[in-house]
């Protein structure tokens, strides 16, 4: 490892765990490692799980460590570093987060929303060094997603923009855990996914996902319907066609918001693959207008395993 | 008239008419006039008519001219001046628009699309005065769109960003004429809202609004759908209310997607006034993510007379 290689500390907060990495500015994770978020303990507990994991991977350190980056649920003022209502995390109103750590490690501190700094992360080590501008939309237990445009994050008002989960493709739709109809999210989250899947299998008795659960309807994941999808199920690939046919029908109102014509999918549920990227893909060049038509590109993350952190350290190189 | 004050030449290309005017940096028009477009005559005879029109309010000038700008259809370089394929333009491919003009007035000229140089127009004159960020929707024939961030305008990759018009609010909705399905301008662009009254008032003729046409539903058009509506006609309500609230599910999706909080909306069919502006409002504020459910406004344009004229002069003393 060259001295003159520069490196970052990311760290994925979530609800659960604390991921904390060393990243190098080529987007190689040199070490890591995970801990309990101890949510339930309050704020304090969970920043001082923040420090004991930073702590952990800077042990022993000599690499030139050029930043922290920390991404965070909810509203993320960039400027101060707080975190303020992040979902799953009890009692945090307002934390500054970026000065707590900053104060403690004397390490200059950028702080991001998590979704953000997943954009940031494709940005900077991933599907999206070759672009300026693209949108990202990560697919998972909810959908998320970031704007970048002109090789900068697009925030909003408030840090919260790029909430591709919540565009609503109809007025009269499912109703979505935010309240609304019709989102994205109430279509592609995992588990609306697995309900919709289970409530049309109870009809429909010719799918291989039955085999593959052994008729118990209760252990119908993704992955699953992945697998059937793989064996050629006509169930399976009609449900994933029809995932990507209302995610794409969403970029492509995206796409005539915001003239970007390059959608980067990541996330668990991209896991479908090819099928549900060709049907985005297509869904959004039936459906954006005509000058946009021909620059539409869906194409899949690149950072997978330990997006979260890769995503996190990115912030810390990115200006 | 001190001359002292700023002026600028406002050019506004429509597909039937020209209408230039000298503005003052205050927002007020000086002296105005309104040419054919003799679109049929192609290119050649468009820039003459432009260029007759400013030689026109620009005859014996003795006011100091900031610069010219010209509002016109299609998608515009800005940078280049270049205006392509321009519907309604017959003949054009790529016109340099701004070039042509620059050279023979000696003037600064900035060339920018129409819908994008209303939103600049409503922030440097309009009711945008005192937001740094909004959405800018007009609602006339089709409905067009601009977004202003930051004091600025966001353009997108090719300047077409903010093609509020082209939001999908139902993948199985009404066909738009741009070729999707439940775009807002499929619910909102004058021919639809005729249409659509005219399809229901078939079934249902207890609306004041055929005693306004003297049953002749081929006269009906929005100031008539208006006029029932100040009378206390239910059916006229319920369609402006409707109308509130397709435009409110994409304004929702809109704010989601850009954290942007402020809408301005314009064009004849604003004329509906505070039963369509509430219902916009109410529908937004139930739909948007809840951190921005707070923050949401939505007011009136400013500029409505002229609003082409004075949008267009505004991109000359926008930096």
């Amino acid at each position: 490892m060259s001295q003159k290689e520069k490196y970052a500390v990311g760290v994925d907060l979530g609800g659960t765990n604390i991921k904390v990495g060393i990243v190098s500015r080529g987007g190689k994770i040199v070490k890591k490692t995970s801990l309990s978020t101890n949510a339930d303990g309050g704020p304090r507990e969970v920043v001082s799980q923040i420090r004991k994991g930073i702590n952990e991977v800077l042990y022993k350190n000599k690499l030139n460590i050029h930043g922290i980056g920390i991404g965070a649920p909810g509203t993320v003022s960039t400027k101060k570093g707080t975190v303020e209502n992040p979902p799953n995390l009890p009692g945090w109103e307002k934390v500054n987060l970026g000065k707590i750590i900053e104060k403690e490690f004397q390490i200059k501190v950028k702080v991001e929303n998590d979704a953000n700094a997943a954009a940031i992360g494709e940005m900077i080590f991933g599907a999206g060094v070759k672009y300026d501008s693209f949108v990202m939309v990560t697919l998972g237990t909810g959908a998320g997603g970031g704007i970048i445009f002109n090789k900068k994050l697009f925030r909003g008002e408030f840090g919260a923009a790029g909430e591709i989960g919540h565009i609503s493709i109809d007025l009269n739709g499912p109703r979505c855990n935010c309240g609304s109809y019709g989102c994205v999210e109430a279509y592609l989250g995992n588990q609306y996914i697995i309900k919709k899947v289970q409530t049309e299998l109870e009809e429909n008795h010719s799918s291989k996902i039955l085999g593959l659960v052994n008729n118990n309807m209760a252990l119908i994941t993704p992955k699953i319907i992945q697998a059937a999808l793989e064996q050629g199920d006509d169930y399976a690939k009609e449900v994933v066609l029809n995932l990507g046919k209302y995610l794409g029908v969403a970029l492509a109102s995206v796409g005539n918001c915001l003239d970007i014509g390059t959608f980067i999918i990541g996330g668990g549920v991209a896991g479908f693959g090819l099928p549900l990227f060709h049907s985005v893909e297509e869904t959004i060049s039936e459906r954006v207008l005509k000058p946009l038509r021909k620059r539409i590109k869906v194409i899949p993350a690149k950072l997978k395993n330990d997006a979260g952190i890769k995503g996190a350290s990115a912030l810390a190189f990115y200006k």
